[in-house]
């Protein structure tokens, strides 16, 4: 399965020729060249670097070559790392080195993810001691996705019921009354957030596909990501506006300060593909042109017509943004809307998808790949210029990049994970 | 006492020529293009923009122009404001409009302030109803010297109550135990930060100033600034390393992580001239020696030999930073060293401080004045290009830019609040 390109990175990761979906040899090269990446040169560096051989888990505060500069784990890249090795053991091939990674992770999170009362930490030391507990609960999700995954890779009981008790408490303290202490005095402004309404969606998704469509506090999956859809498409998405809201009021109500109007079209973007992807599954059309609109919408607020590449945060009307990096360009939305895009393209064979796959994959990989050291930049000025020389923090690690590399290699291979979710669906779970 | 200048900002603000402290009648024309920039422009835009004429305080979230763009309120800047336009009562001229705009921001403190606890809020609504409350305290550390300053300004008891119970109650949260949760469990890394500290220090010598030397929590003003320059020396002032650092362990260990490698040289350079500033009252050469250092240091490792100008955040070890605008040139670091190197200058006639400040006062006053518009801009790129056109938001108001314009004006005038302060250190108080 793998490909031997030589020089990680100098001959692939950094090439810079322009590529377009529509046509069929291209595609297939576009394929390979996701594939050659995220196998030859994303995987390869973080397997070398970002796994704790001493105490287990992954490490991913790296400087340029991958030298550790901080100690300290983040309970997310846990989770997170574990579901992307354990996914490609699960669906490119049963490597060793794969499955012995993800179960670094997850021996991490059991031995030292949690506090008494089982919620997980923001961040621990290298060695596991408790750092910081956060009010909110997305350690839980990454925790629950990596171990659907690894139970399926492992068949492993105890995953298997860490997965699902890990998603019983995501969807607990997400929307279940005051578990998670208001920032904003609910007294005088109710508000919603969309990140846990996606992250239900995307976690949803990833326990059915590995563990079949399971019962967790009184949804099925399938039940919980409808809901989230419902919800997301109730309050949060603006015909109206053209736009995807980040937070709103309780009736979805615009709220017209700093915080209410501040937009971040790169993560409506990855809720758009989620959307979309769903609707793939199901055969839905009605699911598809909603992401499909959202999609239009937060590109056309998001991409920089003057610089190229997504912008982090835009204002609904267009006023400044109080956010210091507001006009940077971070690796992850640009990962999330080389997703939307060619799922997009692929699900309409609409050529502006291709186009705007064309647009954001050149821009991506012409400024964030590091040809000398392998992986990609995380943080660029607006104008594509290197803003730090960070391969990993707490919030960078072996996530967004990967996951793009191989969820576009699948789709364009036209062999899609998606292909297995649909069995899934159908046989009630991989693992039945 | 007001000079008039004309269109406001176009001939002095964005006025480019060099001007070193070591010619005498350079040094007078700075001192009046504090002044006309200061009571011409600066102040003029917030009494303008700033001032709720409906619900009282001030609105300091404006775009370029002074339109309103949020309309909640910052409780760190109605103490902020109300210290600033006591002051220029106190200092300069007693100005009807500058009394009134200071009562604005104390009787909003006094209506909307505070929780039924009497914690201050760290946001509310434009109707003074509750946003956030934060953990820390610096809402009561402004509201203290607001207080102080007001009370002197209008010979109000109320305030000189309300001055002395905030300082309290901000020295109980920031240095007794618990009361303030940690972010970092304290059972696994300890740590101290510098802020805490140097805004004693200020508190403090608002307090003696406005008050005179009183006894809160069982130390004097004095007593206090003694107690807080010493732990800073004890702890942050890291003579093997030339370096301040903001954050270290509980016995001021290097914290060799992200965190703990962070440094603010604007921080630094401000609580270093805190530092000056009470040397220079006490004629205490030790003291001076002490703010001199930490300054040389700072300047060396913040300014930017490239692009010029103060870079908000550096690694102690040049590791990359986590934070995202690391690299960014934010207005009140520039404030801060403007006052520092002219301060440095004035005690020592060292030509090398008249250079620094040279370099900073003509970096600052080349990129962040807003000719058209008049005030600063707050937030450029590293290169000096504009990033936000906002004049305001809930860290940005009537404070650094002015205390600034205030503080340099006094000084090169020879006219300095100073020779009050010495005043009022052998008398016991201004209002005794």
């Amino acid at each position: 399965m793998e490909r031997k390109i030589g020089v990680v990175g100098s001959s692939i990761i950094g090439e810079n020729c322009s590529v377009i979906l529509t046509d069929q040899n291209a595609k297939r090269k576009l394929a390979s060249r996701y594939q050659d990446s995220l196998l030859a040169d994303v995987i390869p560096f973080w397997l070398r670097h970002g796994i704790d051989r001493e105490h287990g888990g992954y490490i991913t505060a790296l400087n340029r070559d991958g030298t550790v500069i901080d100690t300290d784990k983040s309970i997310w890249f846990q989770g997170r790392g574990a579901w992307m090795f354990a996914t490609l053991y699960n669906t490119v091939e049963k490597r060793t080195e794969w499955l012995e990674a993800a179960r670094s992770g997850i021996e991490f999170l059991r031995c030292h993810g949690s506090d008494s009362d089982g919620k997980l930490y923001f961040t621990v030391t290298r060695d596991g001691k408790p750092l910081r507990m956060r009010r909110y609960v997305y350690s839980e999700s990454f925790a629950s996705i990596a171990n659907a995954t690894y139970s399926r890779a492992a068949n492993d009981d105890r995953a298997e019921s860490d997965a699902l008790r890990y998603f019983a408490n995501y969807l607990r303290y997400s929307f279940d009354g005051d578990l998670i202490p208001a920032k904003i005095d609910p007294s005088t402004r109710g508000t919603r957030g969309i990140g846990p309404l996606m992250i239900t969606i995307a976690t949803a998704q990833e326990l059915r596909v590995n563990l079949g469509d399971r019962m967790v506090n009184d949804r099925t999956c399938t039940e919980w990501i409808d809901w989230a859809i419902e919800t997301i498409e109730r309050y949060f998405v603006k015909a109206d506006l053209g736009v995807v809201m980040e937070t709103v009021g309780l009736n979805g109500e615009i709220i017209d300060h700093f915080d209410g109007r501040l937009l971040n079209p790169g993560h409506a973007i990855e809720c758009a593909w989620f959307i979309m992807h769903e609707g793939k599954l199901r055969n839905d059309q009605r699911l598809i042109g909603l992401g499909l609109r959202m999609l239009d919408w937060m590109w056309s607020r998001g991409w920089d017509e003057e610089y190229g590449g997504l912008f982090y945060f835009r204002d609904l009307r267009n006023l400044p943004i109080q956010e210091y990096w507001h006009d940077m360009k971070f690796w992850w939305p640009h990962c999330e809307a080389i997703i939307a895009t060619s799922l997009a393209w692929s699900l309409t064979k609409d050529d502006r998808y291709a186009g705007w796959h064309e647009l954001v994959h050149d821009w991506s990989f012409k400024n964030f790949p590091d040809a000398e050291h392998g992986e990609w930049y995380g943080y660029l000025h607006r104008d594509g210029r290197i803003s730090s020389q960070l391969k990993g923090n707490m919030w960078k690690g072996p996530f967004h990049l990967p996951r793009m590399l191989w969820y576009c290699w699948k789709l364009l291979s036209d062999d899609t994970p998606v292909s297995c979710q649909v069995n899934c669906l159908k046989s009630g779970g991989a693992r039945d």
